[in-house]
């Protein structure tokens, strides 16, 4: 019988994470000013310059996931990753993005590493019209590796659809499952454990299933942003949320977005889970409510809509080469998100 | 005969650091966007919302000022220092600070460590009347050395005295040095080299010549906001232009706000360069251009004012309990900062 690996196990605490985010939560709302107009655990901070006109603020680091990027030494797609991550995390708020910055912390600085991370950084940010306006790269002799280096990001967009804001689902709208290219930027540590561990695979090695792609390539994939893909729909008033599927996945997002009166039922029978999360489920013989509420399983945003906008919106995200799908609807229930269907958790 | 220490020692390359910057204001320059307002190489990032309302953006990080925290078990400062960095920093861009944002990434997070560097945060965010909107903590197994992490910041201001923007400096114009109150955020690698190899103290022994005061406490004095000290003097219009002292000392950040066609000339006989400095100096063996180059040297800040307007500014800043004076004057010149006098570089 082989032992179960899961994301408590390849090192992250999550409980720990949850102590400290409620303690801290009390000296952050000590900090409140006027200008504040979000709630501590939204997607991204909302705050006013002017009065009317609201801007929506969002941190991230790209986690590790740069370890990928060390072990192939491919480091010209960990921006687009980080970049993409907060685009999706404000327009979760109905913001569009405006400015970028970015923290690089290293070691010792290598100039062409630097220049390909600001790279990729710059791509993304042209790619989702933002303009990076500034950053700071530390040298910490002692603090990091030889070669390795932490990244973190910080965006600022303003409020563009404020409907999102609003957040009321109700019972009979439908879900609409946006799909990820890959892992994005969440489970890497559980990730590493299986592929380099478990699986005994080097990055160079093909990823089993993969058509020839290198574990690299395949671990590399980047976080997907859905700003194009959403923004007709959006300027239509055809959403009435979003949820981006980061750490927690499925369960852990829409969560956030449901009001008390009602479920989200996630019904997996609706879309085939990409190889690359098969593998990992196989790998780790984790029940798959596990791997559920750790990757994105394929689904890297979901949209809450209407049930009488749904095909305008398939077709709107269609047009604009997303091939999304209904991946479930909103009941009646008390705010839970429920994974149904054959391959699911029970 | 003694090997004389300097910071390239230390294990910053700070050429490497300049090479960097130079290939990656390139990249930053192609994600430009009709939002942005600022060059690349100012204190920070300046954007418009909302036309006519500019807000003003900057990252930064602590540096090894953070091993500090780690070697005393102190972490309810840096958060502190990190905030009123980034305050300065945008305040030198005429820049009141709205928001701010932190990065926090660790091997394994602890909720008691987080805590207190969050209430580090909190307490300058709320004595800055700035918000602390948001946040990110990443746990990233196998990035840190147990007890360490890093920690990054983001602050968005809006422009509230935009002729700091212009930046015009003339002869006869009179230099005003603000107090810093220690080695603020810049040098620790250094500081940490003389302190822990060269004199061989730990943090719990007295610091030579601070009246029993430990090393611990010498090296965590907080960085100081320079904003409530200001204030008055920026509203009456008193201040041509600032510059805020960090990395590169004097000579490096003054002349960010020169002209081309003036020098500024800094006499260090106009202040007592204080005890750590010169038990840094003395025990580097560096020529004092080695120090006055990677230290503040006792001045965090620098204001540049009219000749008529001096007094009053100084009046202000006494009145605001700053101990400021005047430290040197604009001449003629060809934009560079000149060091006189007998204590400073010759």
């Amino acid at each position: 019988m082989r032992d179960v690996v899961t994301y408590a196990d390849s090192g992250v605490d999550l409980e720990a994470a949850r102590r400290a985010k409620s303690r801290i939560a009390e000296l952050v709302e000590g900090t409140r000013t006027d200008a504040v107009v979000s709630r501590f655990g939204s997607f991204g901070g909302r705050f006013t310059a002017t009065p009317g006109r609201d801007l929506v603020a969002s941190a991230d680091g790209v986690g590790t996931k740069l370890k990928i990027a060390f072990l192939t030494g491919r480091h010209d797609t960990v921006g687009a990753d980080l970049v993409n991550h907060c685009v999706d995390d404000i327009l979760t708020e109905g913001a569009r993005p405006l400015v970028f910055m970015d923290y690089i912390g290293c070691g010792v600085l290598d100039p062409d590493v630097v220049a390909d991370v600001v790279a990729g950084l710059a791509t993304a940010c042209t790619a989702n019209r933002c303009a990076l306006v500034g950053g700071e790269m530390a040298e910490m002799p002692g603090f990091y590796a030889d070669g390795e280096y932490d990244l973190a990001g910080f965006i600022v967009g303003e409020a563009a659809w404020p409907e999102l804001g609003e957040r009321d689902p109700a019972a009979g709208d439908v879900l609409i499952g946006l799909p990820s290219s890959g892992f994005h930027t969440n489970g890497y540590s559980l990730v590493r454990k299986l592929v380099f561990d478990r699986l005994d695979l080097a990055v160079g090695d093909p990823f089993p299933g993969e058509d020839g792609a290198t574990v690299g390539d395949v671990l590399l994939r980047t976080h997907r942003s859905y700003l194009r893909e959403l923004e007709s729909s959006l300027d239509a008033g055809r959403i009435r949320a979003l949820a981006h599927i980061t750490g927690g996945g499925l369960p852990g997002n829409v969560d956030r977005v449901l009001g008390a009166g009602v479920d989200a039922v996630i019904d997996t029978g609706t879309w085939d889970v990409p190889n690359p999360f098969r593998v990992m489920q196989e790998a780790s013989g984790a029940p798959p409510a596990e791997m559920f509420s750790t990757f994105n399983m394929g689904i890297g945003m979901v949209a809450i809509v209407r049930q009488a906008d749904a095909d305008a919106v398939l077709g709107d995200l269609r047009e604009a080469e997303c091939a999304a799908f209904v991946c479930g609807e909103v009941t009646a229930g008390s705010g839970r998100v429920r994974i149904v269907g054959g391959d699911g958790p029970a």
